[in-house]
């Protein structure tokens, strides 16, 4: 945004640059006016062909290649470049904060085990998956030969889902509780996991120690999860205490309230940078733990406020991020000699998907009782629904300043690719594929109810029987499930009442439930 | 802030810089809560000696003084450079957007003759003695001698007044409406004047055609004012129109209308720059337009959300300018050889201000009934007010780009000094000037209804006296001041009938008196 600064010394008439500036901005304003009007419109006649996010990316797209085309002045132009910081730094922490704060704690917290299980385990899998085939690929003359490091380095970035197509089309069509909450909650938790991965193995390429003991980067990795995942959840448990005890929550002190709760996400997010850990995992917990404490100690007026307020961020950002990115790829020169790198790299994440999903659901159905076991068509749609977004774009971007030998750019290329194909195709084919399986109906409503009447009843047949299998591992998996119960137990007898004004659950249930019903109303409703 | 990209190629580590760049911002949004948390602290306690934006600046000098003696990263600290780019196009657009915004158009349209004569032709005529002085003072060896159209541009970036203190304090204590609405109305205003006048005097400096006809400039100092008064206007109008007509205003449409109404202002700020004109003026009648006309199309919801959202948005934005303000003078590099320059500078701006508030004044008092002269103590308070804020300052860091012969430097540091010294020992002091005074009572609400029962009866009685005074001069003044209650006239009939929803102007006044008084319960309820 700021390449003016560069530019501004050199450039001779005062207010010249400014209004380079201008121009640049107003042309972003523009569009992102036409996504929102565009998006209303398809969504008003039932257009499933075409969601919001591959609309902003074609605006984007068209608008960009005629500037291309054009002869731009380039002051103009650096206005438009995708900067990675930027992205990381202004348009990501909103979004990836509205992602924590509208998850509903219930269906979310039951299926934690799973969602888990596919964001970590199953996106190393599906990491190293993709990294070895690509490398195989190479090696065997099918593809342009990459280092093993830079295999992984790439197989980590494409790894990280988008969630927020596919999960538009979802909240439209109405679909199952479950799926929806597996969906959302991988999406959102592998991001984090993808990036770490990412980092680390960037690290491991930097300091050419390729050769390290590989248990010294797995703890690495573990360290900056979990080290990111109490920064986290400790500034959203300060920032509960912080209003439970301010006194904020009187009426002319309303914005006052609003300010300070507006900056503590970004406050966890910049900690967790600052300190060399994942500022995307922290703010995700930020968001959760203020959703579930910090929220209902403010006043009746700043909830409405912050509620609608953070929404509003997030669609502007997201929005702004397809636009963003459809803009910098017509604009950006790519080196499409690589087109069967492309092809097979394609092929290999869809492999790699599938050896995610099919292997962690198989693990997660070992424990689950028969009634809620992830059924295959679940399974298909979780498959189905791995489009490539932003942060593979972005991750993809930083690559290139990573990689300065030409492997950066032929990365940046094929993921550039990718993410233009999976948003367009995948994007607009998701309301097909999710009537094909059948996972898709208009009983939205019935089936919050159902499973929210489900998770209840459901948590504790799981431990009754325990005894019909003897496996150990299994035994092991059970044991993690139970201590999520027990979380939820802890909870309601000692982390509300600690961190907020309400004491029994009683009221937190209707709270949840009225602010749940008018999520429901809103959320993501501009899509 | 973006600065980092140009470090980011050469720094070895990957994420490396995203640290420093966290560090940076963690440490901005700790300076950001402690300044809210300090300033509702002072406000509770009454201490008045001491306001937010003082206490805000203070902290950033601290802080920078700090950072300075210690031996920060230097990656950090190009975070905290005061880019004149950044202030003009991401925080000063909101605080401006707001002003118009809150504007209650009562008080301020039937004060509309004498405010647009005290921001124009009063900051005409205190840029123009201020310049002068500071020519004289360096032709008789007073002071550092800078070339006239220099003087020229001092005396313009010096003449912007900054509202944000002066009016805090008169909202703490309860004024007169009529003074309230002429301080805000002339402090607003004055900026956007103050930045026209700078940049028409940086243009002759840049063509070296100091001798070109006067008129010329006159002639184009005038095209961009009416020009960016247009585009604002016409921006605010189209988006009553939209808004009228979209059918937005259903309930779960909520997020898309909010968002649009979001992007509005924006997108007038930047049309305006794009066309070469000043953004400033144009988003302040945007601010105006919108709030009068637009804003009564919005569902009620959108209503609440939009008022809490600017004035959140300008609170941080504000908050910030003073404590990036104070950071950037501890930093910057300054010549602090000339302690002469910025002493008569001193006196010269204080000799500007009563030039230009007496005169002014002397003008309107000709044209008003005896019941509406603006009183002597009034005048003296309006001459008190005049602090120098974040506008002079980034004039005046732009300077050191405009002029890099030094002359800029020394501007600059004159400045930075005049600053200080006017936000901390005219905002502590106002509290006992207003006192002093005695324009200062605990009847605020009733001045408020006073007031406004006021307005309805004094406008018909200007015209009943058109005899009193046979001067030509003194007519054509009354003219320009019944062509405003004409406007009045038409607003009522046509425009308000056309651009919103509603019909009769009993609804208008109603929904006037609503918003008053919850705009006044939380207006700057944060300081």
């Amino acid at each position: 945004m700021e390449e003016m600064l560069q530019i501004s010394p050199t450039a001779g008439s005062p207010g010249k640059e400014q209004q380079a500036a201008g121009v640049g901005i107003l042309l972003q304003i523009m569009m992102l006016v036409l996504s929102f009007v565009l998006g209303h419109v398809l969504r008003r006649h039932r257009v499933y062909y075409l969601p919001e996010a591959s609309a902003s990316l074609l605006i984007g797209l068209i608008v960009g290649g005629l500037a291309n085309v054009s002869n731009t002045e380039s002051s103009i132009r650096t206005w438009f470049n995708f900067h990675e910081e930027f992205f990381f730094l202004f348009l990501l922490p909103p979004i990836i904060f509205q992602s924590g704060f509208s998850l509903s704690p219930k269906p979310f917290f039951s299926n934690f085990g799973a969602i888990v299980t596919f964001a970590i385990l199953g996106t190393f899998i599906a990491s190293i998956v993709a990294g070895f085939l690509v490398y195989l690929g190479g090696i065997t003359f099918l593809m342009y030969r990459l280092p093993f490091v830079e295999c992984l380095m790439f197989g980590a970035l494409i790894s990280a889902t988008d969630p927020v197509t596919v999960l538009s089309i979802f909240q439209e069509f109405g679909t199952d509780m479950n799926l929806y909450a597996l969906v959302f909650g991988e999406s959102v938790l592998n991001d984090a996991m993808a990036i770490s991965l990412y980092r680390t193995m960037a690290l491991v390429k930097s300091h050419s120690s390729s050769t390290k003991n590989l248990f010294l980067l797995v703890l690495r990795f573990l360290e900056t999860f979990v080290g990111s995942m109490s920064a986290g959840v400790g500034v959203g448990f300060t920032s509960a205490l912080l209003f439970k005890y301010a006194g904020l929550d009187i009426d002319n002190l309303q914005n006052l309230e609003c300010c300070l709760f507006v900056l503590f996400p970004y406050f966890s997010y910049m900690l967790a940078e600052g300190l060399g850990l994942s500022g995307i995992v922290s703010i995700l917990f930020t968001g959760i733990v203020m959703k579930h404490y910090t929220f209902s100690n403010l006043s009746e007026n700043s909830q409405r406020f912050v509620g609608a307020f953070f929404h509003l961020i997030s669609s502007l950002a997201e929005t702004f991020v397809f636009i963003y990115m459809g803009f910098d790829i017509a604009m950006e020169k790519h080196s499409w000699s690589h087109v069967g790198f492309i092809f097979f790299s394609i092929i290999f994440i869809v492999v790699a998907r599938a050896a995610n999903v099919f292997s962690c659901a198989y693990l997660v159905n070992l424990v689950r009782p028969a009634n809620r076991q992830i059924p295959l068509k679940h399974q298909k749609a979780l498959w189905y629904s791995g489009l490539r977004g932003a942060m593979a774009f972005a991750l993809a971007l930083q690559s290139v300043h990573d990689l300065p030998e030409g492997h950066g750019q032929t990365i940046f290329t094929a993921t550039t690719a990718i993410v233009v194909l999976t948003v367009l195709l995948i994007g607009g084919s998701t309301g097909t594929m999710l009537e094909a399986l059948e996972v898709v109906g208009d009983n939205h409503d019935v089936s919050i109810g159902e499973s929210f009447e489900g998770n209840n009843g459901y948590i504790s047949p799981t431990y009754d029987e325990d005894a019909s299998s003897g496996n150990r591992f299994t035994m092991r998996l059970k044991e993690f499930q139970k201590s999520t119960a027990s979380f939820t137990e802890l909870d309601k007898n000692y982390l509300t009442p600690f961190f907020t004004t309400q004491n029994g659950d009683e009221d937190e249930i209707q709270d949840n439930g009225v602010s749940n019903s008018r999520r429901g109303r809103s959320f993501r409703g501009h899509q």
